[in-house]
């Protein structure tokens, strides 16, 4: 995607020195475009807990590439595997939700079975952060086409004005290595001449759908509009909303999903007013192993600062700002649950189904 | 109610000087406590359309002081009647959505008919002004009591545990004339002896509820917590919520809701949860002339500023910070409409109704 009209991935192996893992640094944005090198495991560790980068797909990734700087730290300081599978039990804690975290770890972790060189190491893995990346971009690709035939379909059922729709937080190609999961059919509706606009959730705490999914949108110059997250409901009661598509940190297997905090609220709004409500997800995200999103998934509970201080710009100088007295409490709930019953479908890579076990095996027979 | 210890309401005639009307600028709040002087009636529209004073009863009041300090002017500067007639209108319109402004203005305007000395017609809007505001806060009173009860049932189903309350934007005592609408009930809890704790939903955009409520709540020393208007939805679910309390602007005489943007949302989840969900209003939110909330209240629009900067303290400073980049424009709806089907009841300074036009005449038989 582009920035300024360079185009970028949200995470690369450095041209000039391939040891080195480059990522955009997401907190900064969008007053500050900075790149970040991670030097070691442990910085990859530190960009996924303190959400320089965020977003399942990107978290994968950027686990994915913690694993190789694992390696060349394994070899480079002669210790053996059990370095490695520290390593990869440490990463995979960095953050609860995300089960892609654990989904990239056992698939770096399942090529280097057996391997005991360590220059083979450091190559398998290599290869396979290579393969977890392009594969999630291809993914990317795959779930925005997929996506484009529901927007066509409402584009065909209006005569006039721009195809309008909601998303929540950021599902955007920042999340992703590269297209997004929740953007993606929104950029290939806009490749494919349809006219579209974004109402973009702010996204508190974090503000990821006004620091992040605004910010891109901008530079792909698509048409949207920010509106704070109580707005939602109020715009899909004056038929102001067309669609909603939103992103999965993680999925069940019956088709319950878990997103960013608030989600939940928008896809009660959308079934009341009869209007679709999508999920936009790599397979990666669907966990395989659970069934009830609401008693399985154990939710994040992050710092309280996050409630009670906003980041923004003020007189050329990024800073926050405290909302509140000081004696007042917060809590920090990052994500919730919504239940498969207010989801119209899933977007993925293979198809859209309804979000069901029978549907969603029908794509995936293997799991 | 107290500020640190000491009682204050609202808005009050001064001491010293009975031409001069005080206000708590609630703009400064929770980082300054400053109280306004308000000289004349273009200072009222300053203060209610600037919202250095919000909340629909305190609007009404406010507005009638305007009438008083408008009285005062044309005695002063010798005007007509017709000055007054003017001044009515021009205070009718400083905010399109509270219907208690024309409420307060109409009552006023009513004890004034037919009269013609300026003396007279000084003292007799200071009279209704002054009944205006002690009736809000016999209303309140009352409120409370009949809210006590739905408190004490849920606390008596509790076997431990304090009965937690959920309120949007802010309905307290900073909304009325003193203890509020929706924190009526849970004052009265409080003074019953019963355990209580309030999550307090932030409201974006302006954050009544971290700036307005956790503030007022702190001073009352009843125990509380912040949260992300996004929250709400997945406390409920997990059981945390036992109880929604919010405050209307307009409520319809069939008993739609119109309250700050995003109570909708709370009002669909407390259904899809199982959770009862109030609303806490004084006879003067009623608009007699409407039913359909949807389609018959005007939605006030605001400044995008509100949306894309937000107002907190940094070192010691009261600044706004910009929390988008400079292309992304913002919508700003100020309240949306919750439908009385999403509501459990309205509790009012009569008693507790359901929410539809039969329930509500039989408490108001005169409309």
């Amino acid at each position: 995607m582009r920035i300024s009209g360079k185009k970028y991935r949200t995470i690369w192996q450095c041209e000039d020195n391939p040891s080195v893992i480059k990522i955009i640094d997401q907190r900064l944005l969008p007053h500050e475009f900075c790149i970040i090198d991670l030097l070691n495991y442990k910085d990859s560790i530190d960009a996924i807990s303190d959400m320089a980068v965020r977003g399942a797909p990107l978290i994968g990734g950027t686990a994915a590439w913690g694993m190789y700087l694992a390696a060349l730290e394994m070899k480079e300081k002669n210790l053996k595997k059990i370095f490695l599978e520290n390593a990869a039990k440490e990463i995979s804690e960095s953050r609860p939700t995300a089960v892609n975290l654990v989904w990239a770890i056992n698939k770096v972790m399942e090529k280097v079975k057996g391997l005991e060189d360590n220059e083979t190491i450091i190559k398998a893995i290599e290869s396979e952060a290579k393969d977890i990346c392009d594969e999630d971009v291809e993914n990317c690709r795959k779930i925005g086409l997929h996506g484009l035939e529901i927007i066509k379909e409402i584009a065909s059922q209006k005569r006039e004005n721009e195809v309008n729709i909601l998303t929540h937080c950021n599902a955007g190609w920042l999340a992703t290595i590269d297209n997004g999961t929740a953007t993606a059919p929104i950029y290939a509706a806009r490749d494919a001449g349809i006219d579209v606009h974004i109402w973009v959730d702010e996204t508190r705490p974090r503000n990821q759908g006004a620091s992040l999914t605004s910010w891109e949108l901008m530079h792909e110059e698509i048409p949207h509009t920010l509106i704070v997250d109580n707005a939602g409901g109020h715009l899909m009661q004056h038929g102001e909303i067309d669609l909603c598509i939103v992103g999965s940190d993680r999925t069940t297997r019956a088709g319950d999903v878990c997103n960013k905090i608030g989600t939940y609220l928008k896809a009660l709004a959308a079934k009341d007013n009869d209007i679709p409500f999508y999920v936009a997800l790599p397979d990666s995200t669907i966990d395989w192993s659970i069934r009830d999103g609401l008693k399985e998934i154990p939710i994040e509970e992050r710092d309280e600062l996050e409630v009670s201080e906003i980041r923004g710009i003020s007189d050329g100088e990024v800073r926050s700002v405290k909302i509140i007295n000081d004696e007042t409490p917060c809590s920090n709930y990052a994500f919730d649950v919504t239940p498969r019953k207010y989801i119209s479908g899933l977007i993925t890579p293979r198809g859209v189904c309804k979000a069901n076990e029978e549907e969603i095996s029908k794509l995936y027979p293997e799991y």
